[in-house]
This record gives C-alpha cells, sequence and structure tokens, in this order.
C-alpha cells in the first residue's frame, strides 16, 4: 500500500493545524508521498512586492513575476519548512517539483477563446518510476505544485491535479512490475469539512463510502451537487486509472472521511 | 571519478553567463553534482521586501526574515531555474537543500564576543551515502547553500563550505564502500577569474598547478596573498579528507583554471 496525501495550503499556514496535521502524515506506516499547494502565501507575497493578481473567471493569471513567486513560495518556503518539520519527526522527506528528476511533465496551457493564463500547466507525462525509486530508499517525497515542459519553462500547476496524477502513475508503475498485490494506491484529498456532507452545514451528516451506485444516486436526489462534483469526477477518473480508493477528509483527521471506491 | 562543482549566485543572474555555464557542466561526463550560491537576488529580494539587510564585519546576518527570502530565492527560484534548464539539456537534475533526505546537518552557529549571526548554519554531519544512491540512479544533484537543524531549522550556509563538505562526505562514502580505486572526488570552485594568479590583474599570470610544496614557496614570496588564502587552505583542508584535486578556475573554463592537489 502506498499512500498520497494532498493538503492545501491553508492549513500549512497556520501553525497549529500544520502540526497536527504533520503528525498524522508522519504517523502513517506505509510509503507515502505528500502534495502540498501554496494557499494565501503567494497572494501575500504578491501584494507585497507590488505584483498585481490577475483574475479570469476566478482563476489566477500566471504571469512571470507570479511564476516567480509561485516558484519561490510553494518550491522555496513552504516545501522546505515542511521538509525540515518531517526530518524532526523521523520522516526522510525529500522535496521536489515535478522538474526535479523530470518526473512530471507539461505543457503551458495553450490559448483558449483569447484566455491565456500564463505559465500554468497542463500534465502530460509522470514517471511514476522515479518515486518508487525514492521510496523504496526510504524516502518520502514532499511535492510541489509546479511542473515543468520540454522547453524548461516551470509551470504552476493545479495540486489536486498534481495529486491525482502521482497516485494514478504510482498505480501503473507497480502494475509494471508485474505484482498486482501491489498495485494498491490510496489517494487522500484533505480540506476543512470531515468529507462529503449531505448537509454541507452539519459536519455530522458525513457519507461514509461513495460507489458509482451510491454517487448516481446522491446526485439524482441533489444530495451532491456544486463544487463537490468535479472533485468525486476527479476521484473516479483516478479509480478507472487503477488507483484503489479515494478519501476526502479533514486535515485533522486524516484516517477518516468519506472514501470513493469501485462497488 | 565524481566531480563537485561550485557555481557562485553571480554567474547565475546573468543569462549569458549562466547559458554557458550550465553548457559546460552538462557536457561532463563522469557523474556530477552542482553546489550553487544565491548571490545578489536575495539582497535585491530583501530590498523589494523592505528588509534591512544587517552586515556584521561585511557578513549578512540572517535574521528571520532574511532566512525566509534565502530560502525562497536559494531554495525555489534559482534552484529550480537551474534544474529544468538542466533538464533541457539532457542533464536529470534533481535539486534540493540540506534538508531533502536530511543529508546535510548543521547547528545554528552559537553567539560568540556578543555577535548573532542569526539562522546561519555551521556544518556537523553529511551522509554522503544520500547522494552516492542519487547518482547511481542516475540522477544529478543540484544543491542550494541551507542545512538544517536537528530541531528542523533551516539555516542559511556558506556555499563554498557546502560545496567542500559534499565532495570530503563523497570521497569517505567511496572509501567506505571498500572501493579505494573509486575515491576519485574532484572539487571545482568556479568564480570570475581565470584561476589563482601570480598578478591578480593580469589573467594570463595562471598558476596551473599548487602543492603544499609550491604552495609555501608561493606564500612566502608575496605571490599569493588576502583572501586567495583561505581559499587554497580550504581546497588544502579538502585534500587531507580525501579529495582527489581542487581546482580553482573561471566559470565559463570549468575544466581549466589552478589545480591544487597533493605532491
Amino acid at each position: 500500500m502506498i499512500q498520497v496525501i494532498k493538503i492545501g495550503g491553508g492549513v500549512l499556514e497556520n501553525e497549529v493545524q500544520r502540526n497536527a496535521f504533520l503528525r498524522q502524515f508522519a504517523a502513517i506506516e506505509s510509503p507515502k508521498v505528500l502534495v502540498h499547494g501554496g494557499g494565501r502565501l503567494a497572494t501575500t507575497m504578491a501584494e507585497r512586492l507590488g505584483v498585481e493578481t490577475q483574475m479570469i473567471d476566478g482563476r489566477r493569471v500566471t504571469d512571470k513575476e507570479t511564476l516567480d513567486i509561485v516558484t519561490m513560495v510553494y518550491g522555496g518556503l513552504v516545501n522546505k519548512q515542511v521538509v525540515a518539520q518531517l526530518q524532526t519527526m523521523g520522516v526522510n522527506a525529500i522535496g521536489m517539483t515535478g522538474a526535479d528528476g523530470g518526473w512530471m511533465k507539461a505543457v503551458k496551457r495553450p490559448i483558449k477563446n483569447g484566455i491565456d493564463y500564463g505559465y500554468v500547466g497542463d500534465v502530460t507525462e509522470v514517471n511514476g518510476a522515479h518515486l518508487r525509486t525514492l521510496l523504496n530508499n526510504g524516502l518520502t517525497p514532499v511535492i510541489a505544485p509546479i511542473t515543468f515542459s520540454a522547453e524548461g519553462l516551470l509551470l504552476n500547476t493545479n495540486a489536486d491535479t498534481v495529486a491525482s496524477q502521482t497516485a494514478i502513475a504510482m498505480a501503473e508503475a507497480m502494475r509494471r512490475e508485474g505484482d498486482e498485490t501491489r498495485g494498491n494506491v490510496q489517494l487522500t484529498f484533505c480540506f476543512e469539512k470531515a468529507g462529503v456532507l449531505s448537509n454541507p452545514d452539519d459536519e455530522s451528516s458525513l457519507i461514509a463510502r461513495i460507489t458509482p451506485e451510491t454517487y448516481t444516486q446522491l446526485k439524482a436526489d441533489g444530495i451532491i451537487s456544486g463544487g463537490m462534483i468535479p472533485k468525486i469526477d476527479n476521484a473516479f477518473t483516478a479509480l478507472e486509472r487503477g488507483v484503489k480508493s479515494v478519501r476526502i477528509t479533514h486535515s485533522n483527521q486524516i484516517q477518516g472521511g468519506t472514501i470513493i471506491e469501485q462497488a
């Protein structure tokens, strides 16, 4: 079993939440990979540097200056602080972007309908074997959501996508190694709610398990709607591509929350 | 043979010089390690952020804000840009600080005679076997001059020291592996001059080779003096601790310059 855990930048910015989360992560006994976002720190840094944050339809445009800030804050500050803290907890963490070891390649998102998101990466190729080598050497990858292109551009990339693509690539690498029993990757998205809730305002209304069948019903009944739909659709894509199960849970309860799996 | 090459931040800030240097580095056929400084970029960033750079006797004091800037600029921006560029040159580069893989530990420099340099690291322990593992897997480490302490502090560390300590640890790791013939590490310091010059104003006055005997004579004759003495003393320390030879050369001529070796 390999666990791929994604944590948002917001949790990492709060010292108490970060410590609590990292202690849980450190306690996981199986080989594990951490994917982190950068949260508001990049926005704060952009403001301090007087770089304007441009948004199109609620999505950040990554111009050259913003890319440099993202690379500094996510790839440098946040990544190294997490690595150093995990080291004190007995985890032999190694921080990286997609460029380090060349394992996660992307293309700069093409301009579409006149909209240019700038230095944003759409993942094209993931080398799961690279991470397997590190894991086999007792290392725990800590991944900042930055990929790179064949031209050597660094590219800002959605952290949820980096986490899914990592889990899928690990599952594929294990299948290629010919050991089906090891093709056992669990992907966990940690966020600020207890999991998928049947009533978004009631943290106790947790849906413990979702399968393709119950998902169809939950959508038909209007219990799952809005922003949760793309999240769960993504989860099913990961399952179809060989990931064993996907968990959506609160960062202070990384073994809890909602499990999404094939029936 | 393993080559450990140190390049200053100044060269990396200049696109033409950086490209020329990295192309030479990429062309080295033996396993290799790059250690880089950060140069003036951290100072520029501190100025933009309104963080005052404190100096004591010409040495930067690393307060908490400066440490964060150094971590962002050296560990994030410079490191990842070099890695991405090397990837386009066919080098499977992997960026790291001393915290990544926990391989270079330090202590925060103690306050002495009332002088507190802040978050500055004095190296205490280097795990050469970690870098050997990466090299054996076809990876090329690109090292930012940041170490970490047992308490999980990141620490700003002199890049020349990081390079020497890396070379010494690699030589020791190879000897421990019991293969004396592989205990063959060359350390190269690239800077803005052709090498050790007998006349500092004349780039053609290169001293091609220095041994302990000729060094004593060159110092007695006043030909080598000033800031070059600690550099060469450092080089001899590396030689005494198992490094085969040390080169001091211009960044545009990484196989040239002055070779320092035991007789």
